[in-house]
């Protein structure tokens, strides 16, 4: 099918979710995680012509996260399942007010009809992004990279036959069949029917978005993460919390890129520094250091770019500031929006940086790893919006969901 | 200055935002309205001016709309003093979670930053616009139409008069000084600058913005509103509902441009409606009818772009329709999403239209004319949102804030 006919047939199978209570969803999700269960061998199978085909032309970690095992396909399968067991995201009530005039306003969660999701090619999303529109009552479009494609199709495949057992059209889980960049644009105009698009990918993508969409379109992901080091610092604690930031998963977007660290402790804090994150393990950190941090510590000057460069490797740019207003300073100029932390044991230093630090997620004394919906208690995530309007931070269910006003009369005119 | 120049202050000015108490923006609300007071004969002056250019070029409604008198000011300063006592809507905290690992996640409303408005001639825009940003915690980036823009930039030197003497910088209230097409086109690129802009207008400004705007844009205002009028319905409620919906005051976006009615009582009802409309009143409604509806009452028959079109004028269009299921297709293959009513006496019709119609407000026995902030309870608004991201229907205060998590911890780590 041709892109512009799964999105009409996607229009028309919102009608077929405005009908679904709560429980008929919850068992229409429990039924398409059986389906991906029985159609693991089939998923497989498409998996292993995928993986093939960039064998040589992916790196490692690429590879390795586009790989499918019978445990991968489980763990998706138990996902769908947690999420079958939140709470109805829609037909909340929001607010009641009762109007001088007898008019009862209700203000409902509902869903925003058709959304369209761009993503690269890790196989889960497509059951992650699917299962969390289906919750909220929306018609989803998928678009999966092209590396990932024939699993995704499979994966897609063996939802919709969970659909179907269930009653419901196939057609409220989509996936675009064209992966060239022309169906992504196809979708950025689809005017009319797409209600929300979400690309989840490159920075290239997610600007091509957020400036050519036509339709409204939620920013998610890039990550300049900031951790400032106050002068009032527990410095064992600091170490920890940047190593963590840093190290533990250098590939995602909540992993921090750069160190800020007060004048007044710089001398003695950042040989520990560079001993902690270079000294003794198996992939060093590479060090990137302002004129300032280069007097104390040897490592790379730093270039204009790299504290404006979101590295997502084993990479820390250090800039030496003068106390929490100038590390604020900092961030707003060079800051995505994402998460930024202080650590200080200076309640003073961390309201201030609360208060005057406009990021999603602002963190005291904490690695900015926990930006997650898992982590924050939202069962699950569909991205992480650095955006302002709608939704920002970890995207969860409700995010997924509008509201409406209905109002109930006895015949009032204004 | 330079619109550019203008956009740069506004940033500047945040910081002078982010300190304020509730009581400090109250206050200065106060200290504005009473400076807005005490410069009433400048504000006639450049009011005079404005209108004067306009005889002639402007229709009598329009050329009312941007006239001002003495009342009009004491009106507008009424309207800043009322919303000086609503409720702050920022540093609420909106949920707090405390994770299984003891990190504190609060969930708090922010202001947006920096927020343009477009608007055309109404002078009191100006004042409610400044008023709502500021409550809100925001810095304001005004342009008014030209036809007005003296009278605005008297209102905002007024206003920033209260600012000063109040101890905050004027820059917090900014109005454009270029008011050729070009400056819109400079806001809607100013990425980095406003975190919101705001077209409120014409068609063709809301769709310019919204369809090249690289800044986040809220869709207001287009509202192509039906009220259907079911087989159950109280005819006498029906006629008064309409009556009040279309011709209340049809220049603006919650009234009425077409009518539905249920085939079982076209019959009876169209001849009563046309009465209604057409007899014994100042100004007759022009009635444009489809094919069916022509063959029971006589009118103008209607184009295809009859059932497209916002007239904003005594004009309706009537279609017959089998039951409610055809009512909501009807809608919702031509609705902008603002504001539908459906007239019954049957619940069951009425949860179907409730459901099933897709629009920011639905009602059930009620005028169309209710979509408003200020009946609606929120206390005032800056426009009516038409799109489904971040806002839906009026948005008064708590539509001009975002939110942040701020995580406290000591010393988690993932």
């Amino acid at each position: 099918m041709t892109t512009q006919e799964i999105l009409a047939a996607a229009v028309a199978a919102k009608s077929a979710m405005t009908g679904l209570t709560s429980k008929d969803k919850k068992e229409a999700i429990l039924s398409m995680a059986d389906s991906l269960m029985a159609s693991s061998e089939e998923i497989l199978y498409a998996n292993r012509l995928d993986v093939k085909d960039s064998l040589g032309s992916m790196s490692e970690v690429l590879l390795d996260r586009l790989t499918l095992t019978a445990e991968r396909i489980s763990a998706m399968a138990d996902s769908m399942r947690s999420v079958a067991q939140l709470a109805d995201p829609v037909g909340q009530v929001l607010s009641e007010t009762v109007l001088p005039n007898g008019l009862v306003v209700e203000k409902i969660s509902v869903s925003l009809g058709v959304i369209g999701i761009i993503y690269e090619s890790r196989p889960n999303v497509t059951s992650d992004a699917a299962v969390l529109a289906f919750k909220s009552g929306n018609v989803c479009v998928l678009r999966s990279g092209k590396e990932a494609y024939r699993t995704s199709y499979a994966i897609v495949t063996a939802l919709r036959r969970g659909l179907t057992e269930f009653g419901l059209p196939e057609t409220v889980i989509n996936i675009i069949e064209d992966t060239t960049r022309s169906s992504a644009n196809e979708m950025m105009a689809a005017k009319g029917y797409l209600d929300l698009l979400i690309p989840r990918g490159g920075k290239g993508l997610i600007r091509a978005c957020v400036e050519n969409a036509k339709v409204p379109c939620i920013e998610t992901g890039t990550g300049i993460c900031h951790i400032y080091i106050d002068g009032a610092a527990d410095m064992e604690m600091a170490l920890a919390i940047i190593d963590n930031a840093k190290t533990s998963r250098p590939s995602v977007c909540n992993a921090c890129e750069v160190c800020l660290v007060d004048r007044k402790i710089a001398a003695s804090f950042l040989p520990r520094l560079k001993a902690k994150l270079t000294e003794k393990r198996e992939k060093a950190v590479e060090l990137r250091l302002d004129d300032e941090a280069a007097k104390i510590i040897e490592g790379i000057p730093a270039g204009e770019e790299d504290f404006d460069t979101e590295f997502l490797d084993y990479i820390l740019s250090i800039s030496i500031v003068d106390g929490v207003e100038a590390a604020v300073r900092h961030i707003s100029m060079h800051s995505t929006g994402h998460s930024e932390a202080i650590v200080t044991e200076n309640d003073m230093a961390a309201e201030y940086f609360c208060k005057n630090v406009d990021s999603a997620a602002v963190y005291v004394n904490a690695s900015t790893r926990f930006t997650d919906g898992g982590e924050f208690g939202l069962g699950c995530e569909v991205g992480i919006s650095t955006q302002k309007l709608h939704a920002r931070g970890p995207m969860g269910l409700s995010e997924l969901t509008t509201y409406k006003y209905i109002v109930h009369g006895n015949g009032q005119i204004r």
